[in-house]
């Protein structure tokens, strides 16, 4: 019943400037609208439509970067994992290992990363069902670990182009685990520029307002102080001066939603 | 700016007395919560799964039931039509005419339904993208008619499932024609069953109030007392008494969502 | 096992001697190639996606010029039909009436045209599950009429975009009816251009091998001696001077994959 | 021009006895059919619905297995590989590394297959638009590595289904690399059965026969003795007694197919 968490922050880690700044401001604005905040931001972009395209500062800079920020601003840090030997080094230093949709069914991915102990963030693969979710959580739960979110961020429509069911919120609630949206990536349109994905930044607080209306415990939604110079995902994230006024209605919405808890 | 008005009633017109006793109770329940309602209900089933199947009572004897109702409680009262021939007779009863979705793009039924003058509910086509309705109202509007409502009910997605885009609230707003969210056929599987439709009614408030979040002018919730013995469109009906619970929720939402209205 | 028949002509009937020159060239051609033609135009083009779109020229002025293609080309004549009144008059002159597939699920239109007599070609919806034709096919048995032909023309894959599940045609066939490949329409891309439909011309040939080589009873095949030019569905209809290069190659795959049936 | 290639084998590596009698019973049967064969296996199902599943007998115990193969037998061997560190030693015996569908945007895996200079054959993932393809091959030509084999396996349709949109072959074939049909996977049914994916064996000829009538360098068509005792993929596996009916028809298909290519 308590307000949805933030999960937020620029897709990629760019510098250690950039990461302070986006930390600095995202940590003063929850503070200020009394949500909880996960500082979000990726070492690596893994698996880029094109091969030309900047991938990251990588493991071994970024994470004391991450370190720092968490330090600094006292805020859990989460950053995704493409490989099994990454989970325990990142899992010494981030709060929440995410598996990206892609891999949402590498065994030895899941395996690894639920060895950690830490939470995993379940991103749900484009390609799968939400009551499929059960099995891919189950992966986790093997290693001993019953510390999962499941992610929706859209499923496969056509070519190029994402829908959101709505629907998998309470479906993948039923688990018993929490649920989070990813707004941003739910407007993604895969490969939809040529060499590069688009993205419908437009529809990020639309979708967002639908699935806080529903009921989730966190929301996931990239942002950036400038959002079209950005190295990835520019096109979904939302400008960083925008944040205060979409988080403001989400959280009034948020309210009615967990006083009226959807039944299933 | 005001509340949304509810699109609601049994799917079928099954007998005076049951049309009755639904308009009874649910005019007094939205005068309760202070919203307006429109009743809706077929008197012709045109396009059942099976030809075996229950199609109503027919145009003859529904439309002076339609007009005691609309007499007796106040509120206006909304009809789908099916043929160009129709829309003339029955736009003496009824306050809007609704075009079926599979026949959204029928141009003589639009014509026609445009010509009474009334105001139109277009469903959108399972098979058509919302930026194509504007191609729909069109039709209308080449009568000179510009009432119209542009009605989301639900995009094929694989065999026997809809999804309901919740992009597609905004994108039709777009045409300045008011939108609306019918709940009942978005949760439709059709031909699901076999010989018949299905349905997820539990998922009826669920989408509801996504839709609600992100901002329209009215809501369709097709409700009975006894949906299980529904002629059709049971799968997909709220329980008449669940209705109330409902709608508050929707209410209270949709206060937030026309306070913060989505720019596009 | 006999070769299949090929359905085709041009989309629209334009005027009497553009219909003319066109079943004089598919009699000819068909002739030669040793396989039947069933001559397929359409007199009203009753959804366009525009109401400014050009509609055709009517029942009453297209009935005589079929008749009288049948009478001098010697072939059977198919055309769509798209109200209930429309089926006696049209069964008095053509071979085939066609229900267009958005209207596969209007139950009196069906009647009708099944109480003609004439075999029906049902076109699947592009938003129905190929197992979900037997019950559109049982609409027209119930009025005694056995003579159907069950249509893919493809289904809904995300917006403006259809796409053909090849496995339809052995599932379609399971009924014991023959089955169609329209290749035309199969390749439309709804509301692709804005105001009216686009079309991939060159995927006609490819989807029509794959169709012929699981085996059909027929191919639909739109086409025209200058298609860039013609009023409706150009960008998907095959230039006539083409068609012999086509069947030539499907004729050849016919013959194998009639010798070898799929068995299901 | 040359007759298609088969891409073949048990989906699962089960032991060496039975990989033997596989590759024995395959490989005599492509010599008296005159086609050639690339033996296919898998060392590791790393993706596995549920965590219980069988995963195989590992990178260790097959590598000698399918070094030994392709000894005896004469004929090329083909595995999918998960790491970038699987790609150097599975290099050193098998002729095709294959990426995963799912895999198949992961940069860091493309990369190093790309690197040890073999052929690699690109699954398109169940997400991805044929054209984009176009940017996953591009990793691999980034290594100097111009051996690219693109495979079609079905696109995301709704949930638990896949369809084949056979437009892909030659939009795949436009980047001049050679294209392979994979009819096992195309009729998987993802998670289809709760906790493992089902399949419809039933069409693996049938989309066989599409593929290859519009022309097609390869197909791949996994076969087992008793396909529903295997360990995994059971549901989509071809029965090895139906294999020489099955491969018949496609080579006769295949001959017109490749006499009269598809002209784009």
């Amino acid at each position: 019943d308590r307000p949805f968490v933030l999960i937020a922050g620029p897709c990629q880690l760019e510098s250690r400037d950039h990461a302070f700044a986006m930390a600095g401001a995202l940590s003063e604005l929850t503070k200020k609208l009394g949500i909880g905040l996960i500082y979000k931001t990726s070492f690596d972009k893994a698996n880029r439509t094109s091969v030309s395209a900047q991938r990251g500062l990588g493991m071994d800079q970024s994470l004391p970067i991450l370190a720092d920020i968490r330090a600094t601003f006292g805020c859990p840090v989460l950053t995704d994992i493409h490989t099994a030997e990454q989970c325990a080094p990142v899992a010494e230093v981030v709060d929440v290992l995410q598996i990206p949709a892609f891999l949402c069914r590498q065994t030895d991915l899941l395996l690894a990363a639920g060895e950690t102990g830490k939470p995993i963030n379940l991103k749900k693969g484009q390609f799968l069902a939400p009551w499929d979710m059960k099995n891919v959580a189950a992966k986790i739960v093997s290693t001993g670990n019953h510390n999962i979110l499941l992610c929706e961020r859209g499923a496969s429509f056509g070519y190029n182009t994402l829908v959101s069911d709505m629907r998998s919120l309470p479906i993948m609630a039923q688990t018993g685990y929490p649920v989070v949206y990813d707004a941003t990536h739910s407007v993604q349109q895969p490969g939809g520029q040529g060499t590069s994905s688009g993205g419908q930044r437009e529809f990020v607080p639309v979708l967002a307002r639908a699935a806080i209306a529903i009921g989730v415990a966190a929301v996931f939604m990239e942002t950036h102080e400038n959002p079209d110079c950005a190295p990835s995902d520019g096109p979904n994230m939302v400008p960083l001066d925008q944040m205060e006024g979409v988080l403001g209605t989400l959280l009034a919405l948020d309210r009615i939603a967990k006083a009226n808890p959807v039944v299933m």
